[in-house]
């Protein structure tokens, strides 16, 4: 069962991974074989609490520790994916972490997440939160880039389309080449004399701008120092 | 006629452009309706000296003022793409950013990448040089972010091609929208708790943490100031 806010995403999480839906504590009982619990993060022990210690409940959250959990046979599975409504998601690609307290638990989930996708891997509450924090590097900082540079052609009145190409080009590459691989650009040719001209370009951006420098002193780090 | 340094990538732009190569400077003449200058920042300048004021010249810098060639026809035709060897160019996709010196200059430039490109634009060197910068965030900082969430699979013993779907997800997403709609994580959240947490986890990364405070510093402000 999938318990959770009664939301068209949450009852349609359900449906992809062939569960029921409840949206009444009560509705779930230890006839459940395994109940995942789709909360926010903060609400996750309180519920957890108020269940029967030996209902089978899993948490869905990257950053929650499986210790919060009381019962006898708890897990996490956390999609290494962002559940943005825009986003149309292809479930079969989406990388499951799975960690659990004891094995017949472990391969339970793994049982039910094989079946759904084609990445499942096993991890620990403290890795994950590393997983984490490297998706939010590769995904969420780096679309925040990419909204920063759409300010820049804003402004220029020059569509944010013409970045498209060179955006593509690089994710289609990082399939198959190691990102350091295919790193260019002034601060990895060790440019100075670029970087210090489109500092001074960017004087009306002065955000923009000591992003530009703290990120190009990164990069002049591992590729010059 | 383009010239350049004799190497492969130089060879090979040529051939996409339908133009002749020539790797001498006695081999530019007045007779050539156009020469790409196709050599590094700092020599434009010295190769424009050397060239007969009345031979119609294009350099190919994104950082280069039009100014410091000499010519009288002279103009900049600078592609927003990275010219990686890694790289598989689809020079039709390619966004050319043009500029002359004087309007029959123009139309001819405007003539020979209209044949080669479907995204063709007009810009100033001044201007040139923001949408340069706007690239370097965009394409350069952006994998590089990429490459430093690797660097944490890497030593969680985890395959780096978990990160590729929520990659390609989020650059499908920004074909249809803006990055600042489909911004996703904790700091976008304004979840400070995550935060605070995925800080903890980076303790042995000194560099990435500074970075991840920077950039969740700049979420934060544009959505939660």
């Amino acid at each position: 069962m999938l318990y959770g806010r009664d939301s068209a995403r949450v009852v349609s999480h359900a449906k992809a991974w062939g569960c029921l839906y409840g949206g009444e504590i009560s509705a779930i009982t230890e006839d459940d074989i395994l109940t995942f619990l789709a909360v926010t993060d903060d609400h996750i022990q309180s519920i957890s609490q108020q269940l029967s210690p030996n209902i089978p409940v899993v948490h869905l959250s990257g950053m929650t520790d499986i210790s919060v959990l009381q019962q006898y046979s708890a897990g996490v599975c956390w999609p290494l994916q962002s559940m943005h409504e825009h986003h149309d998601i292809d479930y079969q690609m989406v990388p499951w972490f799975l960690e659990a307290k004891n094995d017949p638990m472990l391969a339970r989930i793994e049982h039910v997440f094989r079946n759904i996708s084609s990445s499942v891997h096993r991890i620990s509450s403290e890795h994950r939160v590393l997983v984490h924090a490297a998706a939010v590097f590769a995904n969420n900082f780096s679309n925040h880039l990419i909204g920063k540079a759409g300010q820049i052609l804003d402004k220029l009145e020059i569509s944010r389309s013409v970045l498209l190409p060179i955006i593509d080009l690089n994710v289609r590459s990082i399939h198959h080449h190691r990102a350091e691989e295919i790193q260019t650009g002034p601060a990895r040719r060790g440019d100075i004399l670029t970087i210090q001209k489109q500092l001074e370009a960017l004087v009306e951006y002065p955000e923009l701008a000591e992003l530009y420098q703290q990120l190009s002193r990164s990069i002049l780090k591992d590729y010059h120092a």
